[in-house]
């Protein structure tokens, strides 16, 4: 069966982009190296065609399907479970870009385009495309789209679905549904485009994106600012949000622990403040010019001083200066990896209170693991917070993960439920969260999401096993 | 068995909220006055859970449900077909608003609020609900978003989808789905929201929404501008979205007629510009002051003005001045209504073609219709026009509209095809573009909305007939 699946699929993309056997980890193996599966073959088709073509090949043979990008996911999705009877479609050869709109604003890429290279191609035509994230040298539009990922620039562009007007994408049938428009209204009938966005590659699989752009802005301005609490955070926010309307693009925290980490483990990195409970780092993105952003950054920070929400602040004098802010935050996870594993969460709340579920939640995990340390940061302006647990000092970090992840993750989750929370803000569900999604999800959503799925891929052949 | 199922239903939510009987008008016939219905009964309930009975006693009985709102929509979804069988659920007694959280910039309403009650109360709460349009006095929370509803702001803040971050809504079977979040990240399996939203009553019915508050702006500045060309007026969007950023939160066009129109049917408006093919009312929300925003205003069209780009420009010297314009603007439908009927179409496309879409489409249509009239204005900065007919000066419009409608739509509707557009940019499909969208929208996205309907409303009692 599986020789003349092989043969369908050499027939469908050529002998030399279907891949069997050798080292396949490239494909195999999740970025954080917690998933390592085995493939029945990688598939490497170079147009919608062929995907479509792989697509009813698989269908006609049985065989799951398991999309992948730049294999940078968090929570194994893209990856193959270890039967060795998935096929590992790899979208990267369909990375051109297909077409730049500079009057309406838009830019077509097809899915395997890496992020960075779609930001060049916008930037090349004077505009800005702003989904930013860490992994943006490698992970693809496609990856970015089936995951509706975050960044530091969702409070002012939104997240991936909010920078997307259509699609492309091949169904589980094999047919290819035309979607790509460059509209900013469309009413003609259900909203497709995103059901698809988000939905981890088990509901179909894109092909392209029609994305929108925006004007690059006049000037960039960064800052650090010293917050006594999570309060002062939040007050500081409001605060840029009334100052600086659409113009505040960045809002990120770290607590002291996550920075004093970064200090460990990278003391090459000039911290500007001295420690503090909370840094927050602010970014200004103005369409007038340096001037004005400064006026307009300092105005912010001085009356912020004198209300009291912050202790100090320094603002970066030019743009290596600013790249070093961010680098300070973006080495936080680098940090945590170095010191040793340690329980990861991606949360959402309200922001009006992720004060009062950190003072809670913090206190309950201390008083059942006395010693615990948090790595909290993030996405402040989103209430998005990567609230990760790290072993009492001393104790064997993996024997920690191993023995006590379940009991800290009910702690953290019941938590972010009962605040109104997500227990997955911007990274997914894939296989890592499956089962607390079906414990903690509202049953009617969770009825309506198994309908869809078995609605439009009644066999399960795309991406059994994630999310649902 | 009717009589039964109104028992059914006086159980459920009182007898007093079942009317039988009498003049229905206000729930059988439709806005526009085209569609008019017969309802088995008009249905009122007070609560979701209220919802929910009427949803099970509907489904027992086999009764088809249209939902409706404050029944403002213009393409016949939300009122009952001729065949006296369906039950008209009205929302308007869901309106209250549950929550305002203004440190998270959120407010939660019953889907029966109206809109403009919803601007109020975020105002009172010192924020804005940028949603805007017409029949903001009698639509509602839950209308806006079953039709995902556009108008004036949405370049700078998105439509009614953009502006809903979590939703409560009854299933087919009558089940509630608690989904109301305040989260501006929530990536926990399927985007029903953004599904729900727009389906027009078929999928399941909203009963409340977490709606997005944003700051209110320091100042606004309104102004309107003279150009000789649909190709100027492009010219002084990209010029305003460069300089005024998220700023531009307003951007209309008027082609000579439309005034001309306003003209002769309201001469008391008072006109600030001489006649001119084209005429741009631009809009500048600023987040600093009055004086910065009329810098920044001032700077634009005197650029626009050494480029060419524009004639002549007004600016609004009070809030006075800038409704008036507004009105001026907001007259268009109602000066159209004055002359007669006539052929509408609410059409969007690329910024980018709208101008070699309309030189065409134009000549097209004088070729065939020669004297035929062009009410053409809309909102060019999301691409969207209203793109409406009128007959010859002398032709009955009446006949024009029987004899003509099909054949006029056959050539506005291929051409926006052709030009990648949409034939419904904001108002929906109902039942009034139904076969249109059968014959125009792709294959592969109709047989998908096929089965998302099957699958989530397998028996078909949500607003049957409407859109697909």
């Amino acid at each position: 069966m599986s020789g003349a699946l092989l043969d369908a699929l050499r027939g469908c993309v050529g002998a030399a982009q279907v891949l069997v056997g050798g080292d396949l980890s490239a494909f195999e193996l999740d970025w954080r190296k917690r998933w390592r599966g085995r493939a029945l073959a990688v598939v490497r088709p170079g147009s919608a065609a062929e995907v479509a073509a792989v697509v009813r090949a698989c269908a006609a043979g049985g065989a799951p399907i398991v999309a992948q990008g730049g294999n940078t996911g968090l929570v194994g999705a893209g990856v193959p479970d270890g039967s060795g009877t998935q096929v590992l479609l790899s979208l990267t050869r369909l990375n051109r870009i297909r077409e730049i709109d500079a009057a309406n604003l838009t830019l077509t890429a097809e899915a395997g385009c890496v992020l960075q290279a779609v930001q060049q191609a916008a930037a090349e035509a004077g505009l800005l495309f702003p989904l930013s994230l860490a992994a943006e040298g490698s992970c693809t539009i496609g990856g970015t789209l089936a995951t509706n990922a975050g960044g530091t620039q969702v409070l002012r562009y939104g997240n991936a679905r909010a920078l997307c007007l259509g699609l492309e994408a091949v169904t589980a049938s094999g047919e290819i549904w035309h979607g790509l428009a460059g509209l900013r209204k469309d009413n003609t009938g259900y909203d497709l485009r995103d059901l698809l966005i988000g939905s981890e590659g088990t509901l179909a699989i894109i092909t392209a994106a029609t994305l929108m752009l925006h004007p690059q802005p006049a000037a960039t301005m960064t800052a650090l600012a010293a917050c006594d609490s999570l309060d002062a955070c939040v007050a500081l926010l409001a605060a840029a949000q009334r100052r600086l309307g659409p113009g505040l693009t960045g809002f990120e925290v770290m607590n002291a622990y996550s920075l004093a980490l970064v200090a460990r483990h990278f003391p090459q990195l000039r911290q500007p403040l001295a420690a503090t409970p909370w840094t927050v780092l602010v970014e200004l993105s103005d369409n007038e010019g340096p001037d004005h952003a400064r006026a307009q950054f300092e105005a912010l920070l001085a009356d912020a001083l004198e209300a009291g929400s912050i202790g100090d602040a320094a603002v970066a004098e030019s743009v290596a200066q600013s790249r070093a802010m961010w680098h300070l935050r973006e080495s936080i996870p680098l940090a945590q990896s170095e010191e040793g594993l340690n329980i990861k969460h991606d949360i959402a709340l309200p922001v009006s209170r992720v004060a009062a579920f950190c003072a809670a939640t913090d206190a309950a995990l201390a008083a059942q693991w006395p010693g615990l340390r948090l790595v909290n940061f993030g996405h402040l302006g989103d209430g998005n917070l990567h609230y990760n647990v790290q072993a009492p000092a001393g104790r064997d970090a993996a024997g920690f993960l191993r023995d006590e992840e379940h009991a800290v993750n009910a702690v953290v989750f019941d938590a972010v439920v009962a605040q109104g929370g997500s227990i997955s803000a911007e990274h997914g569900i894939g296989v890592l969260k499956r089962e607390e999604l079906a414990r903690r999800k509202d049953p009617t959503a969770l009825a309506m999401m198994r309908a869809v799925k078995a609605a439009l891929d009644p066999n399960g052949l795309l991406n059994p096993g994630r999310v649902l």
